[in-house]
């Protein structure tokens, strides 16, 4: 059971390289086996040419070791944040992809602009504050999964619904069920990201889709009456 | 027939991809045999590294299914429609590329800049009207093919000289004599789209070619006096 | 001697095919044995997949056919203008690459915005006029050469130092010593082109360079004094 | 010793072509090994594809060749400056890649937007003053490596903490304590410079990180409590 967490969480890894998120050895994915309580993660700083399942660390909620000879990815802390902070996630992926992090160094949310966001983000994928000189010079990376759950309290959004977040002047969250399912929300992102771009240039003003279109989509293919795919 | 009708559809689903025009699995090819009145569409959700021929979805104009054991595309609705209002087209295609997509996000149609847009597309490329609630909430994907059909009637729009469209808060469609021209309309209105946002940047007032450089261009590869190709 | 010719100029397709600067059979590039005074140019709409030496169109400096079974590419009388009217040049590129095209669209000149630049193109790199409907409705393909003679002698540019020119509303045409020369261009023209883009958006008024460092980098690679390469 | 500088010269030459910086022969990487006070740097006008070890050529840091039959760059009197003004690095990189390239001819700096630069440059990477026309027509490729060090004299920077630099209208130079941390950040600074580029035109004028967050990710990349990689 461990074994395949390892290697669904490598695999996650593996596909935001091949889909052009990382550059070097920037990024990371993690998996968690909620039962055990115990979370999968990219080592840290290590070139993902080379990396093999047993090369993810296993590690409590409270970023104890279990099992892996090598150091935890340095944004450890944050994952297991959401996976305390939000308990129906199974993966959370954090990449530099460019233009989910340009919206991010903008400080702004990526609004829901067409279907394409419509169909896996349920509103606009929010920004949080910038994190201040206390909350950087303490606990830094635990505070930026603090501040995180502190946007999605106060706007009352749905993790399960709204799988993504930026981190102002940092860069992209995306999380899912599974560690394959962040990975994917973490592609999509960016792509999403990507056009909403464009269309900001093309239209600074006017663009936005109305909610009747929004649910539309997003119900679509999530919930009980989804009728996308097989 | 309906072997290579199918043969088709599935080249022309995999040429998008081939062109970078699709992630994942948005996206989809259909075409229709006009004599036997059926269309084959590509299955919903299905991988295309994996997609055969004989998944390809066969229905009839009314989207009964005739053969194939998967459910077809999402948007089987839209295509239907457009080869009961435009009975010349052999092929349609649907993708979310990213320029088209921005286009389509910003509510604005693509203005002819250039003999690479006039060589393909008879003036700008349309975008639809917003669907309102009711039309979302309705019969959706038939109304996304009503809203282009009323575009197009309303302008005056032969479908044969425009072979594309821009559904507003969406994505393009874009249809052709074959499956294959279908597609090959897809990829050109994407390099038009992404020239025309650079266009639009560089000069967003004075760009847009005169209706004799227009006529000049879309005559010399369609129609009688043809002189392009072999 | 032909058969070399014939050679260099498919290589020359080949090359801007490599580069990204061509979408299906968009592009066309040519070349001229002067003592002969007969140009190999490209055939019109045929793949470059299976693009043979022998299929290069020979003809003279009228257009006359003087070899080869295929029709020869649609911009034929443009190049054809352009060696009678640049006698010092051995190859011609068109292509719609899609920065250098943007520029065209917009109706704008190319500024010498750095060292990349200065180091190809003395000066800016020009545009056209737009085509008046005479012009267009007239011998259109040999008018586009004209239109580009008349900006050289107006501004009393070197075809040599300027290897390229912006058609308006159309696309580039470049130029070199030989085929390969001409390619060149055309591939560090959407280089440029890019870059230049980019520049703008960043400073819309201030940027350019001194005279000065023109010089210093267009004559560090060409002329008597030139001390690049080998 | 000099047989695997050279090489470590190559890798990083072939590194930056690798990573997409370089067209055709543009870009040069050295090195130096400070006990022997002798560089090695691509030869000029080379192509990479048939490069080898043995083709680098090796000055002293006075540039008068030591070994090698090729020409050395024609950027080599900047590395040796760099050389002798730095002590500390121990290559150098000089590319024209897009977005780095776009900065320095639109004359801005790149402001510090994110933790993406903050990881690797300590504060925004300078841009120098335009050089004048007595500088270019003297010792130009020399007073391209007098602005680089004027500018950092002049903004108190340290060159371990801001290893690269935009040299006005011309392009970026990268450095590091090898020829390979001398590629990796001419690699990260494009990127970092194509995000900074959508950024401000995402917010022309609010982006920007606290001094707090750039040295919370500089020094957990850096210096003595550096807690990042194995």
């Amino acid at each position: 059971m461990l074994e395949s967490l390892r290697e669904q969480v490598l695999e996650a890894n593996l596909e935001i390289v091949r889909r052009g998120l990382v550059l070097y050895t920037f990024g990371n994915a993690s998996g968690i086996d909620r039962e055990q309580g115990l979370v999968a993660i990219k080592p840290s700083g290590v070139p993902y040419e080379s990396m093999k399942p047993s090369d993810m660390v296993l590690t409590d909620l409270d970023g104890k070791i279990v099992e892996g000879s090598l150091r935890p990815s340095s944004d450890l802390a944050t994952h297991l944040f959401l996976y305390r902070e939000f308990p129906t996630i199974g993966g959370v992926v954090h990449t530099h992809s460019e233009f989910a992090t340009a919206w991010a160094q903008a400080g702004r949310s990526i609004p829901s602009f067409g279907t394409t966001h419509a169909d896996y983000f349920y509103g606009p994928v929010p920004v949080t504050d910038e994190l201040n000189a206390e909350e950087i010079g303490g606990d830094y990376v635990l505070n930026t999964g603090v501040a995180i759950a502190r946007r999605f309290r106060e706007q009352n959004l749905d993790p399960d619904a709204v799988p993504a977040v930026l981190v102002a002047g940092h860069a992209p969250f995306a999380w899912g069920k599974t560690p394959a399912a962040a990975a994917y929300h973490a592609v999509v992102l960016e792509a999403v990201a990507r056009m909403a771009f464009y269309t900001v240039t093309l239209n600074a003003e006017g663009a936005g889709i109305s909610q009747a279109l929004q649910d539309r989509h997003y119900f679509r293919k999530h919930g009980a009456k989804a009728t996308y795919g097989q």
